[in-house]
């Protein structure tokens, strides 16, 4: 996987701070989570092809983690797109889009396919053979979604000495590398585990913005392989983010310990603070794993 | 008057290049032209006081010139805004507003004042006692306004030596600035136009985009100071202007031309070109005072 921060500060997009927005690469799939206003900007700086990105997530529908979407659909739109684009957001991100394609007069040549969430439960909103997309109810001022993004368990892999050693006609590879144990060219039963490894451990990554400390998602980022959780605030101004349901980073990494995470990545800084490595310094006293985001960082796990 | 470019490409933001906005100064007024995605950003850029902005013209419902919009009107709500803001754009801006506002339960707390336009014909949409402004109908793929800022006609200037010399008492200036003729200490009559002078002329600014070439603009920016009209394409293009209802530089500066205008300012350039020069070179072979605009640009006048 390789995640691309595109803007990762709140409220205001500013001269060399962007909104929300993020593109998650996995297994040939090209993720953008929320669009705040100039990511299709951010996505040209960061050399990512538009006609790659066929699913968009919107966490809410709080204007620095969507405001530019309509501009993005657009612009996909002026540069004569045809491919199908998903998004995954809360319902009304429909009306408000139709709305101002309507007004302008500006259908698109592609289909839009919107896919609303209403559901307080965490569900599966985008499944393949190798990938599924899995909502986590967050806890904000209106109706919000994490996203978490797992790779599934690959087949097992062959030990090819082993396999060759064990005189197996090629016919049953196949069936090796999906655990079954095959009879050999001498009619011999061969034990799958005797010449098989585990598949690779698959991958995840868990999106949490925006949120108020909240306890219940921990059992869906169990053991993610990285998790974004927000952390608008620092301690000093920790007596914010009960009214504003947002989190501090002392409570992200709190998050991050419960749920016994990989690697925690923090942002959505809130714009009163010029520097941000404090955020990773109080983390720290409750998580070691700590990194911070930054527009223009890319993770590669 | 003094006029700051914010942006002036056609289509989509890019990383060098912004959709339209610009800013005009006039009379203690700040007015806020167009709002393509990024205005907030090339404000705080350009250094204009967000409290300043009370007027906010749009010319029409495209995204390159009012994507900005919604995502400033929040900003502004974030820093607290008081003052009332009056919006002045065609039919569907106040829904679309406050249907963004809705879902995002984010109500301002000051007054945002619509005037939405739907006249085909030229109007008066503002006035004080120095200033007006007035649609400008122009020829476009959806409905679309441009706008003329005109200063009023200022008083007469007393030239004061004169004044002084036929003994008039102060109570009697007021009369004299307005025109009027007056009697002095030794009961004669005064000429008005023997003691005063003529007032400044008064500067105007017709801002004229998106546009195809129509004449019926003529007579109603007639002598402007500076005319803004938009020119998409150069003449390799011009067979593109009828067709998207744009204008090229020679059809912007024969309007120019017939409207017998100041200076002409070009803009709105496709984002299909890296060079903006040929531009006037073009726009020169019909009329003489042609300017580029561009971002972060400022024209006096």
């Amino acid at each position: 996987m390789k995640l691309t921060i595109l803007g990762c500060h709140s409220a205001t997009p500013r001269i060399n701070t962007n909104p929300t927005s993020q593109v998650l690469e996995i297994n040939n799939h090209i993720f953008l989570i929320d669009c705040g206003e100039g990511t299709q900007v951010e996505l040209r700086r960061n050399k990512v092809k538009f006609s790659r990105i066929k699913h968009i997530f919107i966490s809410h529908l709080h204007g620095d983690h969507f405001f530019g979407l309509i501009g993005l659909i657009s612009t996909f739109r002026l540069l004569t797109r045809e491919t199908d684009l998903h998004i995954y957001g809360p319902k009304g991100l429909k009306e408000v889009i139709t709305l101002q394609l309507k007004l302008g007069n500006s259908w698109t040549n592609f289909k839009l396919i919107f896919h609303e969430l209403t559901s307080n439960e965490s569900e599966v909103i985008f499944e393949d053979v190798k990938v599924s997309v899995t909502t986590i109810p967050l806890k904000h001022r209106v109706y919000t979604n994490g996203f978490l993004f797992k790779e599934k368990e690959g087949e097992r892999k062959l030990d090819i000495n082993a396999v060759l050693n064990a005189d197996i006609d090629r016919a049953y590879y196949r069936k090796l590398k999906k655990g079954f144990d095959v009879t050999n060219e001498k009619g011999e039963l061969i034990k799958n585990e005797t010449v098989t490894k585990e598949p690779n451990t698959p991958k995840s990554y868990a999106f949490c913005s925006d949120t108020a400390y909240t306890e219940s998602i921990v059992p869906i980022i169990k053991d993610v392989t990285v998790l974004y959780h927000e952390s608008t605030f620092l301690e000093k101004h920790a007596h914010l983010s009960a009214p504003t349901k947002h989190s501090s980073a002392i409570e992200a990494a709190t998050i991050a310990k419960k749920a016994d995470v990989g690697t925690l990545i923090l942002g959505h800084y809130s714009t009163r603070y010029d520097e941000t490595e404090e955020f990773r310094t109080e983390a720290r006293t409750v998580f070691d794993n700590v990194v911070l985001a930054e527009s223009g960082k890319v993770f590669n796990f």
